[in-house]
């Protein structure tokens, strides 16, 4: 194993779940060293958190954007990936600046708010060449690498419809009124977006779907709605997604589903058999095929394809974890950054799966205001 | 108790699964007696299947609808109760005739195969004072009662949304090519009606959640696909409907969904708590308080309300059965026709609900069509 | 279908839930009818109850076993089967005169309180030629059938080891204290025996384990301990049990475990495979073949075996219920009486059954005092 | 957070899992740094492996024990924690080596293969003042602390009983017998002690016991049982154990377990409620308290104890790994080394916990050779 990659970090400072968990993530496999970052929008937080309490060459612990990029621009030694783990409306801004100035990036998801700047996103890195990573983690589960590489394999003959869910609870409780920050950035247009659950937790699940099966949306039906009183934002979503060959996508997400914390889970039905798998059961997976019973594969067990093996780090019967799963991203981008082939490195979620999203958000919310289907912009996916 | 009821049977003879599981329900509780029928289209098969299998009075196994009505209706000890089970197409007019000479019905869902024949038959069984129940069956667990006792109590607060679906996966296979024959007429629009999927598992999930509930729908858009190649009548169902106070359902039925047996599952998310139940695991209900845990309920405990538990048969930690809930269906006629006073008599599903159900793929139908939102035809319902 | 046996019933009388179990078990196939019965200990109790609650005809509610035997003796349409349900220590005397008398019994386990007691039914009802049945009511499960016909055959290879258990709560708090009849005669020795809880649960997890391997118990080990402050006979019971050819059975049985409402699972290892099955999923089985990934059978699915098959009612992915399995006792009795063969009469649990219970709560309090391993006493099977 | 800690590995090179493991786990947090080993009994073999497969200093790859003691005694650097992951019976010469020089140790278990290697071990920690961790992993899950506060805090009330099993699958075929290097050794007793079974899982569930009730043994029967043909250690291990105040202590543990991968579970039973967890729902932990429906408690949620939710990195919902869970005795490890107080400190599994997994394995051992019960060597334990 060769030295560390060093990377840095936008956001993720005091209070932010979701910049502690990239660092753990980074840290699993040991192939990544965080070495810099800005943390936090209000300068003396940002440095102080990078300092006190990541323990960080205070050099390297930024008051802003600015400072960082000119920072680690500049050193020998400067970051080799930047992760940026930002309220949304702030991703394309930040992800342009980074691009620009060279970095690669692993982007949290939504890329953008809108298609426009999304695409923006992804022509500057192919442009720059770029490495440009978007965080869709649960791909990173090895079952979810065993429901793909079933499906390419054939074991489900023709895809007839798939089946993906993602309930939550945790804005049941309109906590966005009483001063809960992530609740309120998320439930707030200006800063979430035009898309709130579909864009929150929807998007993890069509790409997925999406990723899993290969197959190209065509047309979409959606009914966004907001149920918690004085809320605009959709925490309510439910969409069909007629896919190439007529294939069927049932969809639903929620962010008020009371008695599911996290409750993502994907279905493919074939006409010679059907995959199922959950994040609450996320080291199982079942498989059906057709006038058979069903049978349960386990993270490890030898009946797994290489590729979700290479996924793995846990001995068959022990649980895989979500740190395992979004580790993966950060294996397949030091593989990528290394020139390495890897199972982790080829099928990395980027920057087109990140437009995608955008643009699954951007077409939903059209279809629902039109109360009727509306075809998928497929002329912008390149 | 009082002597046994006795009842009668059109359709049900030699490989009709639904017509034994109404004898078994009928028997359970030992409220009826099954004393004649007409068991069989084909009039020698009938006689026999009475006489042999059942081993009937042979003066009371009659070759054809017209020889039991006129049977029946001529005895001082003719049969106080008609169970239908018949392919669907057949319904409307095997019920019309029954009613019209004067028998209580008990008619296998759906009720008819077009909202003007349903709505005939409730009308007449209510000018002729009639009972007309229809066989909701998953209406009998005991927990769905618990579901329904809890939300009318206000566990739940303010009901936003709901999920039901029902996949199941005995259509996968093309078996209507093959002489299977109630694969055949349920995929055959002449016999089985407009629709497919939703009439045959859709009616008893919107049942479920109607009932459960007790929300009226607004408006319904639905997209009904044929996915198995070759078939009419859609094998795959989804719909969106819009109920009272802007209440969303996400409903989901599917008959190529491999690895569902039977995956009947309702979840019902309040502004306060959520319940969730399945088929699967019918024994058992969910419910989940606001910022609480979840927690198990089961069949007989102590927590339950009056009417789950006047429904319930098993002792606590034993499984209720499909049977059990069944013949819940006969306990509550059973209580009907004698004018006793019993939960299951006070919620017996009767031709109002069966009629809905008609509605129910009517307007699917035609929502799915148009590809949008169609409103409810709520001036139908009386 | 022939007419239907009549029966009648000792005990199972008001507030008896034991009793209406088996009235529902025995109409649920219509082959039964009760038409007599001695329901209560106390005269003009059991007489109102068969007359008020039962409906049955008052000539044929008696106030104690002696009328009881004169009335159906004497008559032409006397009973063709007696069920005994009343408190263990009664079991013994009460079928000693009910098989003089020359009734065919269903007794509810234990068979005896002692092993010669037991004998002496056992031995008498082959001297008289009369059936003995004992209500191990679990064996009634098709997928308990699926089990033992898959071990048959094979599948499973040489059997290295069981696993059996019966976790139950009923007892955890001192109900016998506050006025609870069932549980103040469960914990009397001098009305439930000598064995507590393995008398209770144990003697059913004991068959099921000995009918679905046919393995013959050659010595066992026990710790049988009463956890709740005062009671004297076991609520928490474990047993080590050497099988032929060394196989091990694990078994732990508990009235104290909460949590569990009756949590009665069985699983078999051998080489080859492993079969697992719990009442709390009765309505699955789990095979997993060596090296391989576990298999979900299903009630009613097509990898069955015909005797499963044979027992079960309900289409697949429906749940067979608790009165069911229980039913299928009546089922097979009622092949036994007519003559016929059924899967179901084939395997009645019978007084041999019944006496191996006896036998293992004696032996299990031999080697519980003695503190080490006791040889079972296999001269008294015959 | 201040520089990551150095240390060093004993043992897991090539095809070592375990210490594959060791390294992620270490890394997770952030808070290790390997830095020197010698990785496998074969010296050029552990110096490539350092060298190419895991990047290190060539310098710090050892090519025996002697020359890492030498090596990393004489550094400023010196690794400052060495992780002993060598087969059994090796354990003990290792732990006293590395002690004598002055390291601080992670130990796999058991310990040794006999006790008073193991007291050697913890009394020589104690007079030199070093850190002796035991790698007991499952007590790093989240729930298994919630389990533990709950007991502490009085929610059980008095306890009574207890059920731990560890079912494995692994060793059900003979595989030691082609070739498999950890199958061979495990099933020695020249290099695995003289406990097969009770010793490899056994261990880590009577850990998990002793932890959580912080009940004391008092004396214990065991059934230790090679049951694959030409094994002599024990494949399936059953012990009785009585805990202070009577508690009853319910373990199986078992190797030719088909259908489990790793099937470790501990329920407790109190007087109050009980509590039960298992590794295949880690993430979830059921507490049901008498009388009342079971709760479900997940990790991350709001319920839980300040200690649960310390050991905790994931969001709620999502899965908490194998590695999390391991990661912790890191985590606690680092806290003791820098003199921080955290609740992984405070609980970590020492010398003292790894003696008496030893004294389980040997009264075992003893317990079942006699066949009867045997005092726990209470004097031992200091």
């Amino acid at each position: 194993m060769s030295r560390r990659l060093r990377f840095g970090m936008i956001g993720g400072g005091e209070g932010a779940n979701i910049g502690r968990i990239h660092r753990h993530a980074a840290a699993l496999d040991g192939r990544f060293e965080l070495v810099a970052g800005c943390f936090d929008a209000e300068p003396a937080r940002s440095v102080r958190f990078g300092r006190e309490v990541l323990g960080l060459d205070p050099a390297r612990c930024y008051p802003d954007l600015d400072a960082f990029i000119e920072g680690e621009s500049t050193r020998d030694d400067g970051v080799e990936l930047v992760a940026v783990v930002t309220p949304n409306h702030t991703h394309a801004p930040i992800g342009r600046r980074l691009l620009e100035a060279g970095f690669h990036l692993l982007m949290e998801k939504p890329l953008a708010t809108d298609p426009a700047q999304a695409r923006e996103l992804v022509d500057l890195a192919a442009r720059r060449r770029r490495l440009l990573a978007v965080a869709y983690c649960y791909w990173g589960f090895s079952l979810v690498q065993e429901m793909r590489a079933r499906i390419r394999r054939g074991d489900l003959g023709r895809i007839r419809a798939l089946r993906a869910v993602c309930p939550i609870q945790w804005l049941a409780a309109p906590l966005e009124r009483s001063g809960h920050a992530a609740a309120a950035w998320r439930t707030d247009p200006a800063r979430a977006g035009p898309g709130g659950c579909i864009a929150d937790v929807g998007t993890h699940a069509f790409h997925l779907a999406r990723y899993v099966t290969g197959l190209r949306p065509r047309r979409l039906a959606a009914d966004l709605a907001p149920l918690v009183e004085g809320r605009v934002l959709d925490d309510d979503a439910a969409l069909w997604v007629e896919f190439e060959g007529g294939v069927r996508g049932r969809f639903w997400f929620s962010q008020i589903a009371i008695g599911h914390s996290q409750g993502l889970a994907l279905e493919v039905f074939g006409e010679q058999g059907a995959l199922a798998w959950s994040l609450p059961k996320a080291s199982r997976l079942a498989w059906t095929p057709l006038h058979g019973p069903t049978h349960l594969l386990e993270v490890g067990c030898g009946a797994l394809a290489p590729e979700a093996r290479a996924f793995a780090r846990v001995p068959q019967g022990h649980p895989e974890g979500y740190i395992d799963a979004f580790a993966n991203l950060y294996r397949g981008i030091a593989a990528c950054l290394r020139g390495e082939d890897h199972p982790t490195a080829r099928s990395l979620p980027t920057g087109t799966d990140g437009l995608e999203g955008v643009m699954l958000v951007a077409t939903a919310v059209a279809a629902s205001r039109r109360g009727g289907w509306v075809d998928w912009p497929e002329e912008e996916v390149s």
